[in-house]
């Protein structure tokens, strides 16, 4: 298994809702795969899926509850401290969830944290270590 | 908010235990960025990281707890069925636990899952209608 990870699903209780919340909320555009019960986002160099939560659960043979965190954060790197208040002042007049305010952090780089429709943690931050490539994707030694 | 997800975080329970899955299980090399607490693999075009389950929640403002299905699932995008099988097979081998044997599913591909130590999902799939660029990512339209 070679080292990449080429896709990931999030697992929702209102489909329609949370296609929205990425397409007209992020404004992001979906994948000419997508379909009636399943939305593809590319995401720089991976891909985004959108999927009922009961349907991925059975695909993966799991029972689909499931409370509390869920013990996962999507991040979104941006170039610079000034980026991430735009990002997050943009999607909060937009009436997103702001769980965590820009400010600066421990580790030296600036974050917040915004929640989308299944209160799935999404970071944006500026990281001044993290090289983001010509393809707007990280890319670390 | 540019159309881009370039992290992923896992929240682990058993730190040390899921950085030997990741780096000697999977043999996925850490980026040097990686510390005491948290490991980073890049991915193809995105990062994966493992970090603390206790701290991630507490980064992201969330309690940690949370039980049952997590919400969500990755996926690696094999070349060929026989590339599943051979994957699958070789995981089994090293006690992962495969939680769905390579199988042909009803969307035209072929498909398995297993799971990492925090039961987090992990499909492994051929799917021919579905691209891997030159540089091993999944690009859709």
């Amino acid at each position: 298994m070679k080292q990449n990870l080429h896709l990931i699903t999030l697992g929702v209780r209102d489909f329609n809702k949370s296609v929205e919340f990425y397409s007209k909320i992020l404004g992001w555009k979906s994948a000419k795969a997508s379909g009636d019960d399943v939305a593809f986002f590319q995401a720089g160099g991976v891909v985004l899926a959108i999927y009922p939560r009961e349907k991925l659960a059975e695909d993966a043979v799991i029972s689909p509850e499931g409370s509390g965190f869920s013990g996962f954060t999507l991040a979104y790197n941006a170039q610079s401290e000034s980026e991430v208040d735009e990002i997050i002042s943009n999607l909060k007049s937009k009436g997103v969830k702001i769980v965590k305010e820009p400010q600066k952090v421990f580790w030296g780089g600036y974050s917040s944290y915004f929640a989308d429709p299944d209160d799935y943690r999404w970071e944006v931050a500026y990281n001044p270590f993290f090289p983001i490539d010509e393809n707007g994707n990280l890319k670390l030694d």
